[in-house]
């Protein structure tokens, strides 16, 4: 895992949009869905997805048996959204297959028998579907997906039967928030099939202004339909967010709330998770706003996922809560003042 | 002005000693006391003042006429404890006599005819009672003090007949505040003659754990006696507070407090003084235990002056309160950046 993952590098957009996920859901033909699937015919599934990878060699892949993880690496697995938190739950024969950089990672196991997806940084549709898409492709054609001409992909949830398709873009969406519009987005997108929700807690004011934007519609409809409709309303609501910035950030108060949560970050030495995505999602504002130039986007998106307890534990070996608040500090310290030099 | 001001230099146990001060109440034998003294009378003594001083010429004095000053001017000077704050209420006829340093002021006009003052940064009793002293003895050659052999020097107040001595030292004592021990000596000191009040604001906890301790006699007792019983007890405070840092330091949460109050000076934008004063003592405590070297006493003391709103207004030309809030984060930030360089 030398390689640079990608939430710590900058993506297309970055000032408004933190990451984007495709993900397809993909069963096989000959077996029964994960409900009711046993043990041994799930491993049989994930030795046949990890060989056909092999066999075709387009990607460097790790292959992780989720059941030889500890609870805090799985946990922190999650933290990453390389997994989903149900998939961690119980691992017995689930597995992992992942891309060094982590943008690809193939769940094994889940709700589907495969699932693929892909994350990148900043707004990058195209890209995530056509990596995703690459995988799909490499799988269909060493193994027999579950495929009905009528209905696309079967899946073991009728939500995602069709394309199986769910596309989603993790939005910092401060000043929206701040003008209270939300509600309205959502019930607007609603109608198109899209929805909006908070990553860091629902409600109308989830922690950091993090929201994610996804696709709700799997059926009758293509895949690039499906993309095509999510990166219209994202961008539509990425040029809202900015129209509400440039407002938002002439305040003198914000312009202050900014740079004390720089200070803080710099500064603090007991910092809990709730507080310090509070404080980077602030920090974050200002670097996208231009306000603030001591470190950049690529780093604190870094940091919202290397302060999370689990990565926190995994980094340090800090083995108690007061000690993950403590060295969370010091992997802020470190990344923040990294940059300023 | 152009000499370095004594609050913006180190003095003796500057960990706990921010500043001390004498001051003697004089009065002329030939004149009525200030409640019934004429316009015309006080102008005469603060004339005979400025010529005895000027004629003896062991200090370099500026001679201020009160009534030319600004309100903002004047606040200033309280602000900086060169003049009471009954002082400048109103300066008809009222006459400041100060060195460069701004260690000595002489108000004339104020509760007596003449008000010797000498501070300095620090524990300083002995170096304040002498300079003191020599003023007074300079007035003494030249003019006619109000004397009883049997009463001492006699003042329009009962309450400094005698000596017309008051000397107080300011302490910084967070950790006697925190261990909620001032009520005890409170008690304890008011049993032989001194007492003990905050600098900002009164009650059990004054902002920014500031106090100011002081004689209370000032009939049947010497100066040195007086000075003496201060010093010793100051003293003994001071080591109690000295041993209570050690155990407060270790408390993570207050390690962390301090840092985030370094932290917020450094970046914050707006800063009302209130704030400034607290964030200024955590910080105060940080540097005299040793746990920050960003900055020193000497800065942290200038500051708490330089960010009094009439002093900001002087340094900067502010106008409005909004205006203030926001100089006085310049202010903060110019000082703890240049000493970090």
């Amino acid at each position: 895992m030398s390689e640079r993952k990608w939430y710590k590098s900058a993506g297309p957009c970055g000032d408004t949009v933190v990451s984007t996920r495709v993900r397809l859901a993909r069963n096989l033909d000959s077996y029964p869905f994960p409900c009711r699937i046993s043990e041994k015919q799930q491993a049989e599934i994930n030795q046949k997805v990890n060989d056909s990878l092999l066999c075709d060699g387009s990607f460097n892949f790790r292959y992780i048996d989720m059941s030889q993880l500890s609870d805090t690496e799985a946990m922190a697995m999650a933290e990453k959204r390389l997994v989903s938190p149900d998939f961690i739950k119980d691992r017995t024969a689930k597995a992992l297959i992942v891309s060094d950089d982590e943008t690809i990672s193939i769940m094994l196991g889940e709700e589907d028998h495969i699932r693929i997806q892909v994350m990148r940084p900043g707004f990058d549709l195209e890209e995530c579907y056509r990596v995703a898409d690459k995988v799909d492709r490499i799988l269909d054609a060493h193994l027999n997906y579950a495929f009905n001409e009528k209905l696309g992909f079967l899946t073991e949830c009728p939500t995602n039967l069709g394309t199986g398709l769910r596309a989603s873009v993790m939005m910092h969406l401060p000043a929206i928030q701040s003008a209270g519009l939300l509600n309205q987005i959502m019930t607007t997108i609603a109608k198109i099939g899209l929805t909006i929700r908070g990553t860091y807690g629902e409600g109308s004011s989830p922690l950091g202004a993090m929201y994610q934007i996804s696709n709700q519609v799997t059926l009758d409809i293509s895949e690039e339909s499906a993309i095509n409709n999510l990166k219209s309303i994202a961008t539509q609501i990425m040029e809202q967010e900015r129209s509400y910035r440039s407002t938002l950030i002439k305040n003198p108060a914000v312009e202050d709330k900014i740079y004390r949560a720089l200070g803080t970050l710099k500064y603090a030495r007991i910092m809990d998770t709730k507080e310090s995505i509070s404080l980077l999602s602030d920090v974050r504002l200002g670097v996208a706003c231009g306000l603030i130039s001591d470190t950049d986007i690529d780093t604190l998106t870094g940091l919202c996922i290397d302060t999370q307890p689990a990565n926190i534990t995994v980094i340090t070996g800090a083995a108690s809560s007061q000690e993950r608040d403590r060295q969370r500090t010091e992997i802020i310290r470190r990344a923040l003042c990294s940059k300023q030099a």
